[in-house]
């Protein structure tokens, strides 16, 4: 029999596409077939529609090795799974009498009035098998088509969930591969291409998929890895971190939920320092984002947002002449930010931002998106020239991830100062 | 020319994929193709898989009028989403020289080194066209097939908003049919269900649909009307907005994309008057919120956070004697930092914030979630003290959300001072 590797989801109902609305259960059996080894290669939600989920149905049935669909198999006109099973596979829809007798007898036995329309619900492909729905009146369905597996299950969360164990699960886990097991690894302070270059030839080895993903606060690798049981696939991430680790070496700050500015108050914490800020265009940004950390107060102590020009001097020590000489934008004044709020707040290490986020205020000589970035410590002075790409937000986005990396950086060197 | 109707949407990612992650920027394009009277009819989500992307491709074009794609366009190898498009198009992939030569020089003015793969960003389809990307290297794709449209933009959401705003919006508003207007009103310092009260007999009247919800700055108010043209549903959107804000007042404080930061800015450039912050808990967010808005620095004057106890004496003037007295969280202290962030600054008002987020640090007497709020003017200090439910991030944001609120209305009284 042929295994099953990878899964396609399908919502079906109109309401699951109204904004704010969204797929839960999709979610949840995402989840649930990824501890049985099988991977979610597409989700799709599709409205109401027979024949627009028949053709979602040929694609998912092109896509995966499984394809499971919620929703729509309810008594009512605008439930249409079945309808577009029998579409999909180009089988009649046909009625089981027994079925139908059995709903019947369910309904008076409780002595509800049986409508015609509920007959519906005993419909079903031909040649296609029944799922039981212990705890409603919608069974499911089940078709298999040249090794692989339609199955069609109420959108109920709970009737959902329990057919899926009941019925489901113990024949997706006979089929399925064995464990998938995943992990983030974060990359601070590269580009995406210069990563993937470095790592390119590692992905797919042991057996280990790797996705790359650049986000705001640096690059993310995504390893994912199958093996006979969570504890081989477990090993193999292992085996595979130590390579990636020992190339990247500083680059890589974390893993999973571990976010920079964790990563920052972990290095600053082994090495027994302190850091403050003073920000002018970010202007409390990355104050806010050390602080995100609970337990910060160990190690920030505090900054400064000196945002007009006036207040440089006032409020982080920056020489007048020195901001008349060289402009609030410069490498003088990041340098004098740094120092001044290391002084005045006795932090052992000070950062200074200072830049143009927009969308005023550019000139050809200093654009917008030109920042200053500098670290200030005992002995000496660090200072970065940036030059982002993007709007406001994102230039203060990434001005913040920057001085965020180069923090940790400083932080975990033998000799901060 | 055919009417553009239905739209069919389709994420590209494996990321996507994962437990716990969703679709962002397909939640967005729904909210905002809503607006243009296009109904999204499906959804999926996809692995960086080109052979799946464009099976999901073809089957997408059979759904929808118009088909847009994010992500998958970045310059690595597993970025496949034009390659899926000319493999769902049946068309060669062709490299656009000229693009190439524009990027190449792009990367090298910045200093950058311009690694070969990143021509892979100037690939498309043969008889595609370009949509450009102001904000990001990578320019999306656009396709026509039948009267049918196939947008390919990037997953990254400002860029991807953007684009769709610039090139997206107007071709796909001229072929919509009808219109369905959206407005939303948001309004400060109220709780949902007492404005829900106060409205609920507004509701669906004049033919508008309204929906409540609750958001991190307040009550946010969604109204939907459907007509013949968009100046109907404008004008049935403009008479229930003037009923709701002849009942709300001052509570309402903007529409649509008006934050609370861009309604302080409005009242205090009306008002003449400029803003200083004094920031322990939520430790440079209030700045940051401030300072999000274009041209802020015409009403900001600067910040400090003083986040150690003993930097509140020394970066905003708390005598220490007070600190010893009260607390670092106290009514007394919040008052003297608003007082002397205000001093320190020559801003019009100051606002000083302590509190406790948590999860450490709490105690019976001031628990995880007490923060003290105080606005100094020239005459007199207003002080607010709150309990806050939530983890550390909500209580962080809410407090900052609230003192945006008491700031945006003490800018608007007649002597703010």
């Amino acid at each position: 029999m042929r295994p099953l590797r990878t899964a396609a989801l399908i919502a079906v109902g109109s309401e699951l596409l109204r904004p704010g609305r969204s797929d839960a259960n999709g979610d949840w059996l995402t989840e649930r077939l990824g501890r049985l080894g099988i991977e979610v290669v597409a989700r799709t939600i599709v409205g109401d529609d027979a024949a627009r989920t028949a053709t979602v149905i040929v694609a998912a049935l092109r896509a995966g090795d499984l394809v499971i669909l919620t929703g729509g198999l309810g008594p009512t006109e605008d439930d249409r799974t079945r309808e577009a099973l029998a579409r999909a596979l180009g089988r009649p829809l046909e009625r089981d009498a027994e079925r139908e007798e059995r709903l019947r007898a369910m309904f008076e036995s409780r002595g509800r009035t049986f409508r015609p329309m509920q007959a519906r619900q005993t419909d079903k492909p031909r040649g296609a098998e029944w799922v039981d729905n212990p705890l409603g009146t919608a069974p499911g369905v089940l078709c298999r088509r040249a090794g692989r597996l339609v199955i069609a299950l109420p959108g109920v969360p709970a009737e959902m969930r329990r057919m899926f164990e009941d019925s489901v699960a113990p024949l997706a886990s006979a089929r399925a591969m064995g464990a998938l097991a995943r992990r983030a690894l974060k990359i601070g302070g590269r580009l995406e291409a210069s990563v993937d270059e470095q790592l390119r030839d590692l992905y797919g080895t042991r057996g280990v998929d790797v996705t790359i993903l650049a986000g705001h606060e640096g690059i993310e690798l995504q390893l994912a890895a199958h093996g006979a049981d969570a504890e081989h696939a477990r090993l193999a991430l292992d085996a595979l971190e130590r390579e990636i680790a020992d190339r990247l070496g500083d680059d890589l700050y974390g893993k999973d939920d571990e976010t920079l500015p964790v990563a920052v108050g972990r290095a600053l914490t082994a090495a027994g320092l302190s850091v403050a800020t003073a920000e002018s265009c970010t202007a409390g940004l990355l104050a806010a984002a050390l602080t995100e950390v609970p337990g910060s107060s160990a190690w920030f102590r505090g900054g400064v947002v000196p945002y007009a020009d006036d207040l440089k001097p006032v409020l982080a020590d920056v020489p007048v002449e020195v901001v008349a000489r060289s402009g609030a934008v410069s490498e003088d004044v990041a340098r004098a930010l740094a120092e001044g709020v290391r002084r005045r707040t006795g932090a052992s290490l000070g950062v200074g931002i200072t830049g143009i986020a927009g969308p005023g205020g550019g000139s050809a000589d200093k654009p917008v998106g030109l920042v200053h970035v500098a670290i200030a410590g005992p002995a000496r002075t660090d200072h970065w020239r940036l030059l982002h790409v993007g709007d406001r937000a994102l230039i203060r986005r990434r001005s913040v991830s920057f001085a965020l990396d180069r923090l940790r950086r400083r932080a975990s060197e033998r000799e901060a100062g």
